[in-house]
């Protein structure tokens, strides 16, 4: 937009529409709206991801996000260390949690191997995953990767390097439409694919 | 969502989805986006806006945004202040501004006279514009405001306020898709709607 009325205002568009799928406009539309409220409000706003920012870690154990050195999933002696489900990031662990089917434990890779894109395994936290399944034992590991390319050839990749270090390889079921984003997925969807998970088997 | 892994992680995605058009699950993937960004990049976003707030003000005259006590619209001695274009809120202002087809000055009321959203004329910025008219005078008046009811019931009300006080009152040419909000109107048409403004009749 080439008229903003003021600098501090084009700062704060330039801000906001650099978040995804955020553009000029809507950014504009959201700070107008924001700015008509309280200055203690707008604050908070600010303050809650200032804080959020300086006080969130990953997990040591998962990866998942926590204000903790540990998440509460892998805090909770209820979840099984030894059943773990390996997700690509954190938004896929909240959408399989909403199922409130699932009792392990997870790992998150931070990604899936795309060679298009220049990811390989050494940018994916899979040497974490390893050295948690070398030091602690593993019964099962259940894949929950988005069913396209990326996450086809990530399962391959991870089922080489795990099939004589765990008893079982599984993956839930492909009720999830190809091509589709996990996270995006139905609860019921979700959490029928993970009750009908099959073994993993190589091509 | 019930899980969310963390106390701060939910205070920002609440925060967030307050901003119109936010559900949570676009909050959270906005924020897990922001928080993979380096620390100084969060805390300048977040201190954008803080900024912003603070130092924000209405211009004395018009009621736009500035930094300062008039806007730069107001301050540029080639705008017109005799011919003054009355529209519902700043963003009506950019999007006009953006044809770069109009040398007058604006009036911003802050609303539409809608009385089923109990907003009465007391709710607008009218005194306001009456006492700059009332001090400056002016030639004409430009009635840019939205094609619907409480549009066509604003410009009712401030014509009969104005008619004993300027030379002419006219408003944008109906090119606006009736319904239609003014500032997703495109550039040509809001430039023509302008050009062909008519002179505002009472029925």
């Amino acid at each position: 937009m080439e008229y903003i009325p003021s600098k501090l205002l084009q700062d704060a568009v330039d801000q906001f529409s650099r978040l995804p799928g955020i553009g000029k406009k809507t950014a504009l539309r959201l700070i107008l709206d924001l700015i008509k409220r309280e200055e203690s409000t707008v604050n908070n706003f600010a303050n809650s991801l200032i804080t959020l920012k300086a006080n969130i870690h990953n997990c040591r154990i998962c990866g998942n996000l926590s204000d903790e050195e540990t998440c509460t999933i892998c805090q909770n002696p209820k979840r099984s260390q030894r059943l773990i489900c390996i997700v690509e990031n954190v938004r896929d662990v909240i959408a399989i949690e909403q199922t409130g089917t699932y009792r392990g434990t997870y790992h998150i890779l931070g990604g899936l191997i795309s060679p298009i894109d220049g990811i390989g395994p050494s940018d994916l936290n899979i040497e974490q995953l390893m050295a948690r399944i070398d030091s602690e034992g593993a019964d099962e590991i259940v894949f929950a990767l988005s069913a396209n390319m990326e996450g086809d050839t990530t399962c391959f990749y991870l089922s080489r390097l795990l099939r004589d270090k765990v008893g079982k390889i599984s993956q839930i079921a492909r009720g999830v439409a190809f091509g589709g984003d996990l996270e995006y997925t139905d609860e019921l969807t979700l959490a029928r694919s993970l009750e009908s998970r099959t073994e993993y088997k190589q091509n």
